[in-house]
């Protein structure tokens, strides 16, 4: 089961089509995966890098969108992590409103040392 | 030749990891391929949308980030159409600072009648 | 007793001072104003513009900004409609996080008939 | 005569009334207010707080709505600073478009060290 972070959508998402500006659909899937990380961890990507000199910078993203978005209805993002390697993590994001699938994404990140934007290990696996 | 978008990044556009927040790279992609229209139609999407009926949506975007943006140099974005199909057009676009490529990614558009959603022919095929 | 609409303030919204940049504040009380005519009335300005025809553009806003907003706590803005005339409407927004006053601000709207922009009466009052 | 700053305006900064979405209007008055600290001092807020720290938070702002903005003509702000005490700056800003006001606003910051978040004079007098 994926988990879900829901998003209301409001005008000023939208452009003159009446529909969500694509340039926003990405932050829409970023919210997602920091609320995923939030309900995972207890906190988001605030957290980690400050208070625990974690960052999972992005080193990749691709999305294909599907049918536009409107403020009609709530979009409901399904974050689901498909591969965590060593040092990176991807995650799958699928946004959907009315039942409807909007958009789909695929997400990469790497773990850093924040404050020396040096690679490490998941924190997952090296707690282990 | 490509043809080149300068941004103007700021302190807004990062985050407290001291560089550009990843949610608002593909923003400045989509800046620099309306800023493509405008230089090559003399106008960008919000007049071929109301003035022309020709809306442009965007179906696919994939971007993979290279180096860090910062505020200490514009960020030149190279636009340049790589595909140009009946009813499709994708663009490829670089970002680089000083010289670094932070980013680089491809965008896919449809082209369709602004009023109704629905997908027509490229507008340059159809002029001849 | 004011509407209260809360935000879940993130990363994204931070700038390199580790707290929301300030250019992202005013949207936030747009965003709770948004939702306070969701409340009232069952859709927001989408609904409000493109079903009703109504639209309620903003002619003055001013904001304080009392203490730093971060991630750590939701965003809590309180809306209250404080002067209603015969063709604007003014609202008081407060953000609190944690119970601490973060900014507070005076919003003023007038109400125009969506697609002429034309000034209308209140529709609260036209109803009478 | 005050520094003006140009901003492309474009679709993406539009709601569906085909005019600039109001939440991104305080966001180009910072901008252009980032942009006359670059012009008068070489380096804009990004530098002034990572390398001299230096951090100039807001305190207020109010802005006057004048007349719709958009996508059709460049929008020129003008920034003049109208005050500046021993602590504080207070700028003016006026977009226009095509000669047209479009906004005015006024916006105080205070001068504070930037990694205690401390008042400190305003640098510009402490140089004296």
């Amino acid at each position: 089961m994926p988990y879900a972070h829901e998003i209301r959508v409001t005008w000023g998402d939208c452009d003159p089509a009446k529909i969500v500006y694509t340039g926003r659909i990405p932050g829409f899937a970023l919210d997602a995966i920091n609320a995923w990380w939030e309900h995972h961890l207890g906190s988001g990507w605030f957290q980690m890098e400050l208070d625990h000199n974690l960052g999972t910078p992005f080193v990749h993203m691709s999305l294909d969108f599907r049918a536009p978005i409107t403020p009609r209805h709530r979009l409901i993002c399904q974050v689901a992590p498909v591969r965590l390697g060593d040092s990176a993590i991807t995650f799958r994001v699928q946004g959907l409103q009315n039942g409807v699938l909007c958009f789909e994404g695929t997400f990469v990140c790497v773990f850093v040392v924040a404050d020396r934007f040096t690679k490490q290990s998941a924190p997952a696996r090296s707690a282990h």
